[in-house]
């Protein structure tokens, strides 16, 4: 037991030294660690850096996952967005909730080191991550998907309530929202620059141009550069492709497009940035207006990640939202 | 020092037992209570339920008010909603508040035990609270507007912007926001509404139909006849007109009313219920998308008075934004 409380200090410890939990998140979690420790088992010690990358079949397509956290309660299923892999998940979001429950990244088929080819539509790529969660054997999740992730977060939800329990739906939209059929014409060229080194294509993308949001992303540039061993291959042209294809379908506006948000009936948290030029900022509006049960939380100054940039009180917000 | 410790648990001891805040604040006030109350001293410890209604005489009006709270830091100034007099704030958000700092009610010209007469404008009344708060030797405050109160605050913000530090909006909108040349004609009846005790008034404008918002209601009715002794008065009838007038004014659609927004620069904390009948919730985003640095959170299965439904929640915002 006092192994254990160990191990999750020194694992807290790490955190803040790396800078991946402010010395605010480190008081309030050091104070709960024994706490959370003593009640269950910890999983070895393992952060979003040390996490191996394991793989799991289903549907005949082998799923890489990092999988790590606490193992008490309901587990956290977070699900990529456009173009991300595994190495996109942010550290200081993810380790900070994995000291409360379990967190599973996932690659969808067709994505980095996960086989099988991306499906067209979003129920495929829905499909596909349930069959993931199935393989598993988890019997109920709680889903948090970011952008792209949370269309595939909202599908499975609609397909298969049984299996979660709570929704994050943080820079996304629903089904047929505001101009979501295509992306802006000043913005979908910034998925195609190339650049040196390649992820900071980020910094146009999740941030807002205020010198403020862009040094915050330069920040969650160094945390995603951190883990140096056992990484991700970047997403494939054959996946981009069929995943825009996925994403132009689900945006494409359609007559009732929205009635299905009224069948869900999770309780879901809504995040976004106060101009998210990637899926406008209203679409979250909308999600909160048309879902029975969400909160709608949007931030200053902030573009399509800003959970990446006020990442403590995301932080703050997500562990309360999934604790209550 | 340790007296006061005492003073300030008898007192959170009491917040527990009438109900008016829950186990969980209780549990964390209580850890930071010694830490709070070492650093300054406390003031008498009153509460919501025991200040008494004090006045002060600013440009031939005498304003009442009630203070109270942990004198440390920048205090805050509430500015109450249409037809709301002192009795009106809800002890569960006050007493909450009062634990990190001083919170100060009040009455504006012309409402409840303050003399003068109320004027037509917002303009009018945000002249009027300043003068309150310049009568009370204030240097800087941070505001609480509720509904009217937040058309109060805002106004307040844009003539005397070196006194406010920052800004909760709740409930309300933006000059010739949408919908608030005048109250839908569903809602305005049920300001005229004739109830025995009439503060039940309040339910179906501030809470949502659903048993669980209603019952929320209940809870808040209780909390704002908790206080028997030195009660305020009811608003009068020239008061009610005047406000209406104001509110109408200040709601009517005119090009670039907006703008004013722009020049806000303090951090503002918006937050609305779900579907808000009196100010329309859509109202509040404008407020986040147009005000510079604006966070936004919108409750849901709610109305125009989320705050007392989502108390907890509201206060964890609240005190986490102004201690910020």
């Amino acid at each position: 037991m006092s192994t254990q409380s160990d191990k999750a200090r020194e694992q807290l410890d790490d955190l803040l030294e790396r800078g991946e939990i402010s010395r605010e998140t480190f008081a309030e979690y050091s104070a709960t660690a024994d706490t959370a420790v003593s009640s269950a088992p910890h999983t070895g010690g393992q952060t979003h850096t040390t996490a191996p990358t394991q793989f799991v079949e289903a549907d005949g397509i082998r799923f890489a996952y990092r999988r790590f956290g606490n193992p008490v309660g309901t587990p956290t299923v977070l699900l990529q967005h456009f173009m991300g892999n595994l190495d996109n998940y942010d550290p200081a979001i993810t380790d900070a909730l994995a000291i409360g429950r379990e967190v599973i990244l996932t690659d969808n088929a067709g994505v980095g080191l996960s086989t099988g080819s991306a499906p067209e539509t979003v129920n495929g790529m829905a499909r596909d991550a349930a069959a993931l969660i199935d393989a598993l054997r988890l019997e109920q999740v709680d889903l948090y998907g970011f952008s792209m992730g949370g269309y595939v977060a909202q599908q499975i939800t609609v397909d298969r309530p049984e299996l979660v329990r709570r929704l994050m739906l943080v820079g996304t939209g629903p089904r047929g929202g505001e101009g979501m059929a295509q992306l802006d014409p000043d913005v979908a060229p910034l998925f195609g620059k190339v650049y040196d080194p390649q992820d900071l294509m980020w910094l146009p993308i999740f941030f807002a141009p205020s010198d403020k949001s862009q040094a915050a992303g330069k920040q969650f540039l160094e945390r995603i550069r951190t883990r140096t061993d056992d990484r991700d291959v970047p997403v494939s042209e054959a996946t981009v492709a069929a995943h825009s294809a996925a994403a132009r379908a689900w945006g494409a506006p359609a007559a009732g497009s929205f009635e299905y948000l009224r069948g869900i009936e999770q309780p879901v948290l809504v995040v976004n940035g106060s101009n998210d030029i990637v899926v406008a900022t209203v679409n979250s509006y909308l999600l909160q207006q048309n879902l029975p049960n969400a909160e709608l939380i949007l931030f200053p100054d902030s573009n399509h990640g800003s959970q990446f940039q006020f990442t403590d009180q995301f932080n703050r917000y997500a562990t309360e939202f999934l604790d209550r």
